[in-house]
């Protein structure tokens, strides 16, 4: 849906165009924001138009500061490493009060960059959606992609409140699930359940591969070895930067790996009994968390901007609410000529 | 489909209705062998008479050796370090030229108490089907659980051509592909490609179960983690099965792991290229493997008995072919009148 000429009032910018940015802009564009564009920037060539045929940006922009300006909200889904140049390079043209966000899987590095790199005028909120899959690319871009996935937000020490909300907003209407954390916990903490996962997977695969029985082994390697080394899929760069920002984590959890598996080791050579325990516990504990999955935080209460729908506050937010308003307003009379009837339904208030 | 009074003129018994004992019952029965009929005992009280209401067997027997007497194939589907028991219960009943084989996932142990345990009348083939469930039980059992999957099979030294050849009948009516391997060679590459990842996957769960963040650790874990741990939802006692009696294996491969573990993390200490190197290496590597998986041997070749098809011959090796040809005949006799349509098609002959 394109949008028609001089309706939209403010912009999000999306920088990187690949599963991430490219599933944000398809989900941003399917909750039909009429008074925002969304304009994308890829450094690889062809990539920006692709999005833009895929309908998950309105525009594609031919630099990354073209992307930026204007922008009320930018979203950097860049590989991680490249978060810094990004920066450095919107900087200058970034409008005053500007939120920004990133999607990166590691976020101490980040916030650090955040408060070098970026002018005291504009908000940052780290961002970091849960959700992947091991192939990359805007060809595989999923609007649904972050649906009923854990969001970690992770805002600057000098965001305001109307930023930390934008974000927030945005979660919302990815059908994710706000976590609030703080960039060292958020770092740690997927060390752990994402980032030594990632490392085991590719270690698991690169030995048996590495050994003189593969072509043999391979032949016997079913849906169990598929699943643990899936992560190995992935790409490579993106496994490398994580390891490189989240280094001293990764290192801690690797080594208390090292520590697990020997006490596993022990187990198999002890006493039966012993052993046949920790994987009935561990079996137990797993049935536990796949039921019932503890939860950081408690839903966010009902507020008043829940009177509006997620779209309508993320262009109040944006833009202002007497301006997303009004462009509604616009939107809606057009579209009584063009006549959209799936278009009520969409916008519909709370109960 | 229930037998016809006096049909059967031989029978195959099923000793264990789990997930791979009811999966093989309904895979055999769904090949319709009409001379065959199959019946099942389970220990658990219930499960039984449960398989037979699920169409995996058309008797349940009162006891193994009640399943395993007149049988001309008996299948042990039973938890490993049951399958001693069972061989020295049905020992005194099997029947002269009976094929025995067994679905464990260790093979040198097995083998090893089939020479110490069985008549020299009988004929043991050692198999493992490479597929599986974290589920277990009769309730999640499926026809088609081993279809494409490799089936090990591992003969006993003393096993005669024509056990060998049952035994692959049956993995042809599974829809598996049958993998011949020496016992040793089995254990040390499952112990590599499936028993590691399982110790893995417990390894992962219970570490970060057990750490003190992991309320919420938890909250982040998403698909990539759930899947590293999905094997430690397993049966615990497979799980406890397995590594006692493939030890030295295990123990063996769970040391590389850790030289493997140990040299990640040199390279995420060391050189940022070296790393990415690896990662992109794995990376590739997992794409051949998935796109072209290695094959230990090509597919066996069409011999005469592939006049037949894959249930006439399982008939004819068990109950020999006249008697199978006879049976057929009856049975169509009979299906004329009771006119089943769709049968024709399923005991085609193949091109």
């Amino acid at each position: 849906v394109p949008q028609a000429e001089g309706r939209p009032v403010g912009r999000i910018g999306i920088i990187g165009l690949g599963l991430i940015g490219g599933s944000l802009g398809l989900a941003v564009k399917s909750a039909r924001l009429e008074a925002l564009e969304v304009v994308g920037y890829d450094k690889e060539w062809g990539v920006g138009p692709k999005a833009q045929r895929l309908g998950a940006i309105d525009k594609a922009a031919r630099d990354a500061p073209s992307a930026a300006r204007d922008a009320a909200l930018v979203i950097i889904a860049t590989p991680i490493l490249a978060i810094s140049q990004v920066m450095e390079e919107i900087a200058p043209v970034l409008q005053e009060g500007c939120v920004l966000t990133d999607t990166g899987s590691t976020k101490a590095q980040v916030l650090r960059w955040a408060g070098e790199l970026l002018p005291a005028h504009v908000d940052f909120v780290g961002g970091h959606p849960m959700a992947g899959k091991e192939q990359s690319g805007i060809e595989v871009a999923d609007a649904r992609l972050f649906a009923g996935a854990a969001y970690c937000v992770v805002p600057h020490v000098n965001a305001s409140e109307r930023a930390v909300k934008t974000v927030l907003t945005l979660v919302d209407i990815l059908g994710a699930r706000p976590v609030f954390i703080d960039a060292d916990e958020h770092d740690s903490y997927a060390a752990a359940v994402s980032h030594l996962p990632l490392v085991l997977s590719a270690a698991l695969f690169s030995l048996a591969h590495g050994s003189q029985g593969w072509p043999d082994m391979a032949d016997l390697a079913a849906g169990g070895f598929r699943d643990l080394t899936r992560l190995a899929s992935g790409d490579p760069g993106m496994s490398h930067d994580i390891c490189i920002t989240n280094r001293e984590s990764i290192l801690h959890w690797i080594d208390r790996m090292m520590g697990e598996l020997s006490h596993y080791r022990e187990l198999i050579q002890g006493k039966d009994e012993e052993l046949f325990k920790a994987f009935a516990r561990t079996q137990l504990d797993r049935d536990v968390f796949l039921t019932k999955p503890p939860q950081r935080l408690p839903p966010p209460p009902q507020g008043e901007a829940d009177i509006l729908s997620s779209g309508e506050r993320m262009a109040a937010f944006l833009v202002g609410e007497q301006l997303a308003r009004r462009a509604r307003e616009v939107t809606r009379a057009l579209e009584g000529k063009g006549g959209d009837s799936g278009q009520e339904g969409r916008r519909r208030r709370r109960p």
